[in-house]
């Protein structure tokens, strides 16, 4: 049985493409659902950037803050600030849900598009395939690429008990503007972070169990731009980087991500450590499982003056390191994927522990 | 000004994946228009596919023939046989269109399912844009890989006065299902025509100048996996094969054919040469631009003993020659891709002419 891959159907790309997006949006500003909701990172509070948004008096601008990965209760907040907006008519639900930044922000983005015609709590959506309701549509404008998030079916979220996405063919994106200009701002470690979000989860899918020529096609590629961007770092960098981010993100349809992202969520969950810069510390620390992978990861980092933070568990409370194998645990699909039906007895609370006092 | 590229919205990829085809349209069963139309390429007739498609006795199922390439009498045909079956109700519309087959067939069904919801004739809807109203849901199942109308916006046409698509976002497929088990009864030689489509429009986009950096990375990839299918032929060739045509069609998106596919359609629409093989015999003759694609594609000839027919055109009475002229001159945007905006400057009717007559 293969899944039936449900894509982003319109996209458009190009260098000043987001001035586009007004004419895009114009449709939806028809009939009753005629206002939009902005939710935008508030990186951007004082950018150029802020004035090219083409919101309108009767749209909803949210500026959203990402300091910390995005929570169930933050997106349940600015459901809720939506939901408020409307008056308690759910006639008058947006037309739209319109996010505009990194991956955390587009995560915040689908997630409110899922929340606001699903009943409950955000955390209660936490798993594969629970939503029962499509979304509003919702589109995704990134500012920094690799984390593939803008045509995944996930939204990651940290909820009261696990970091776990809201997995579903309706949590996709409706409508992407790919538009390279807006990766230019941002900051040269945070670029490299999210960047290799792509290229480990593209190691991690080439060298798993599950994956076919689909998959493979799209995760080749997107390693060899990422080669090209990180490495060679020729014209068009910031082009590439995009499409490789992108088909990073497709290349996940028949293959998963492995023991990297496994231990990363631990990381995160406990420690509040960026999902970039987690996947980053805990790919430093795989050598054994993706030898290849590692070495060239350790070049583009000495290549971009990269370093790391160190000994960050060292001093982690014993129930709180519990707490993370835990977390890292709960991810049976991805350590399937990375080390066969066997990976349990590989994969042993012992062996994590050991990994995680390493970091 | 950017396009906003319209996607095929689901797509299953692997080997066994028709078997799925079944429960995929179960949910076009339900409610009043719960009958489908499968178009089938008659080549099945007498095949072990045959018993694998899911028709029901309420649906029409149609064999089609595409001795000929798809002409617009046979799509107006088609759709009236389906109208038929409607009893004259337009509430009883089919739910759905589903192709079986290479290339002609995939157009066919685009076309019927165009056709439905549109009024008069499909020669009236050759061009860019004019198709007003959404078609009936449709499925495409290739057989044969290279053309990339599995993900196009066209259905491409021969009408009474020239050969040319219907160009829309209608005309995408809403779901496709990539079978590379299908692709195993085709004929060597087919085969190989059909994938050097794929492999000459990823090289006239590449070296086009509407190139940009989305339909560069789908390119690129798509050229790879025709070296690795048509050069190395290692294993999962069919995988790679249909991988290509996916990737050729997509890069697409920000490109357009060039030379080559102008030249060929005066070909096809003269002397009523088949799509793939009529690109072969033009691109044969296009060393002067494209050296390298040249060079590559007699490498792949050579190793699959492929030997193109000669003279095809010497023999031809004057004025189906002028007329090939014609049909290819109307092609401008291929021509703007290949060689710049002083297209008409270089590629003169003379020139033309002379090209042809080597064919």
């Amino acid at each position: 049985m293969f899944r039936n891959f449900k894509m982003v159907p319109c996209v458009v790309f190009g260098r000043g493409s987001f001035n586009q997006l007004d004419d895009i949006l114009a449709e939806k500003r028809k009939g009753s659902n005629s206002w939009l909701v902005f939710l935008v990172d508030d990186v951007f509070k004082e950018s150029a950037l802020r004035d090219r948004i083409p919101a309108k008096s009767s749209d909803l601008f949210l500026w959203v803050n990402v300091d910390d990965e995005p929570k169930t209760i933050y997106v349940d907040d600015l459901t809720n600030q939506v939901k408020a907006f409307t008056k308690g008519s759910m006639d008058r639900l947006p037309g739209g849900v319109i996010g505009i930044g990194g991956g955390s922000t587009m995560d915040l983005a689908k997630a409110v598009a899922l929340m606001l015609k699903n009943p409950g709590s955000s955390a209660d959506y936490q798993g594969w395939d629970l939503i029962e309701n499509p979304a509003v549509y919702h589109v995704g404008v990134p500012t920094l690429s690799g984390t593939g998030g803008e045509v995944s079916r996930t939204t990651v979220l940290t909820g009261p008990e696990k970091k776990l996405g809201i997995n579903s063919d309706y949590t996709v994106f409706d409508q992407l503007v790919l538009d390279p200009e807006l990766l230019a701002g941002a900051p040269q470690d945070q670029r490299f972070y999210t960047g290799m979000d792509c290229y480990i989860h593209c190691v991690e899918s080439l060298t798993g169990t599950y994956l076919n020529t689909f998959s493979q096609s799209y995760g080749e590629k997107a390693l060899d731009l990422c080669r090209e961007v990180f490495l060679d770092k020729g014209p068009d960098s910031d082009d590439k980087l995009m499409m490789a981010s992108y088909f990073g993100g497709m290349s996940i349809a028949y293959s998963q991500v492995g023991a990297c992202h496994a231990l990363s969520y631990g990381l995160s969950f406990v420690l509040g450590l960026h999902h970039g810069i987690g996947n980053c510390i805990a790919f430093d620390h795989l050598e054994e499982f993706y030898p290849q992978g590692v070495a060239e990861f350790r070049k583009m980092m000495e290549k971009h003056d990269i370093r790391l933070p160190r000994n960050i568990v060292a001093g982690v409370e014993s129930h709180k390191l519990e707490k993370m194998i835990d977390v890292s645990l709960i991810l049976e699909p991805l350590w399937d994927n990375a080390l066969g039906p066997d990976w349990k007895s590989i994969m042993t609370r012992d062996k994590i522990r050991e990994l995680y006092q390493k970091m």
